[in-house]
């Protein structure tokens, strides 16, 4: 995501500058080998090949003192990792009115203190923590979200189908294809983790379910929700290999549960359910009736419907792809020009 | 929507001073008949019923003479109007660094070179121009939009349905309710202007049609919008009697359409599409097929399909209540927020 946000940012670095006045300026960048920062002194680092010839090594920690140290004003600080360690840097940065852009999940789906102190560190000094990419990528659902609650409207419920992969292997299956074919074919295709059943467990899904959730005002813990495991728990005990060699075994159940939903005129996705009111959130296979707003999914999308007290007879929708690295890195641009304005 | 807006801020200041650390005041205030506005030395004016007791009469140029002179820093202009005269104050607003938003289509969809003078007012100084509300009441459209130009996507095609009057009539007959008492229940259930045929010309989704393709970078002025009208050109001869009267002499033919639809498996929209690289824009009766996103509609939704460089497999679609009251200054109230901060 990182290099593609950079070939992403430089390209539209001119009508930046023209239309909207703004000079996004390379000031810092690491990977997980090198890092190079500018001092104040030197002019802003390219962004083509930004690391090449680069030898100092890569330090997180060094990494942040400096952009502390460095003070400018408008720093913005991406953190396109999915680090664990990274986050725990976020309040010092938004504390000294640094924004902080980032599509990495785990700061927001920690324990619930770590997020209360993010939201506290960023509304101190009301500087923009901007995430949108968490979920859905670019798609505008924690955007919109946030909108609805600022601008007090309550969030009843949300329904959500946020796995890309899953959505491909249920769509598929829904035209036919076994679970066994559809698994491997998701996995040729690039859509699924090197171990599919990272995507199957759902923790992925959780931890943007607990977002969401957090984000709409409900506290609750990643122990809290309910996940329905799409795989009998023999599956998980298995090495990769065995798992690819034995999924033919896991069609049969597929299929029956697919034939169960048809005959009763309904359709079956890998979905997320959050109750508000009831702080309360599940995840697993729902089967649910054709005028469903998830009945119009395809592909490998992402969808995300909002009930709240304005939007109660019919709920607000996003849909569309919510995963790959032109989309997650054009939605972290677009929260970076958001926080530079 | 200005008295449901006021309502909404003062609900909801408690909140945004808490959480946000913003202090929303209320500095002028006018409707047709008064005006307000409080000097520098007075408090803020009240939310609720800010104009009680108030007589003097209202002028836009003195309001907004008062507003420049003012000079109060982070000052928010909110149009809740629909007045063809109120734009043309944006520009001085706008390059004063006054912030301005709105719902009123009026300014965006008038002359292209007022539009360019809009933008480019609002650009001198980055002063922000809010106005997610002229399409789609607060379904996140036009923000998408923007966020899509802005990180360099390409938008190719728009498809939408940008009606919920329309959308509730088309709806409503393929369920089997003949065009007449659709549009006789639109009109009872308050969804229709009073002349419904104001909905029926397809004019208010033509304005929006030009604000969704000038926002997407398309020069286009109103007249270069193709519209297929749906009423026959007789229909507007008549009187508002005489039109609800007759209006079952049109059932025959609406009734044929949809079943010609059916046949081909397909259903019909009152529909627009903007060809972005052919610089076109019809508006119109469009077949679809089932598959279509336009599919999921229900009630009065409305719904838009962004195809671009980068969402080109399957489209980005936001979908639900376009329209009323409640969600329209819900949707102004997030953009007074976001020029806030």
């Amino acid at each position: 995501i990182g290099s593609t946000l950079l070939e992403q940012i430089e390209s539209q670095s001119p009508y930046l500058r023209e239309t909207c006045g703004l000079d996004l300026q390379l000031r810092g960048v690491s990977n997980s080998r090198t890092m190079r920062l500018a001092s104040r002194t030197e002019g802003p680092i390219t962004f083509t090949e930004p690391l090449s010839n680069e030898t100092r090594p890569a330090s997180l920690p060094e990494f942040v003192t400096d952009c502390l140290q460095a003070n400018l004003p408008n720093t913005i600080f991406v953190d396109c990792t999915a680090s664990d360690e990274l986050p725990s840097f976020y309040p010092r940065l938004l504390e000294s009115s640094i924004a902080v852009v980032t599509p990495n999940k785990r700061g927001f789906s920690g324990a619930m203190e770590f997020y209360s102190m993010l939201r506290a560190s960023a509304n101190a000094r009301r500087t923009p923590l901007l995430h949108e990419t968490c979920v859905g990528a670019a798609l505008p659902i924690l955007g919109t979200l946030s909108d609805l609650v600022r601008s007090g409207d309550t969030v009843l419920s949300i329904e959500a189908v946020l796995s890309g992969t899953l959505s491909f292997i249920f769509n598929s299956m829904r035209q036919g294809v076994p679970f066994s074919q559809a698994v491997r074919e998701a996995k040729t295709r690039g859509y699924t983790e090197p171990d599919p059943r990272d995507d199957l467990s759902g923790m992925d899904v959780a931890r943007k379910v607990l977002i969401l959730a957090r984000d709409a005002g409900v506290e609750l813990e990643l122990s809290d929700i309910e996940i329905t495991p799409l795989l009998p728990p023999e599956a998980l005990q298995w090495s990769l290999e065995q798992f690819m060699e034995k999924l033919p075994s896991l069609d049969a159940h597929f299929a029956t549960t697919l034939e169960a939903a048809a005959a009763a005129n309904n359709q079956l996705f890998f979905a997320a359910r959050i109750d508000c009111e009831e702080r309360a959130a599940q995840i697993g296979v729902q089967s649910v009736s054709l005028d469903h707003p998830f009945c119009a999914l395809s592909g490998a999308d992402n969808i995300v419907a909002f009930t709240t007290t304005r939007y109660r007879a019919t709920p607000l929708v996003v849909k569309g792809p919510g995963a790959g690295a032109e989309v997650t890195a054009a939605g972290v641009f677009a929260d970076i020009i958001r926080a530079a304005r």
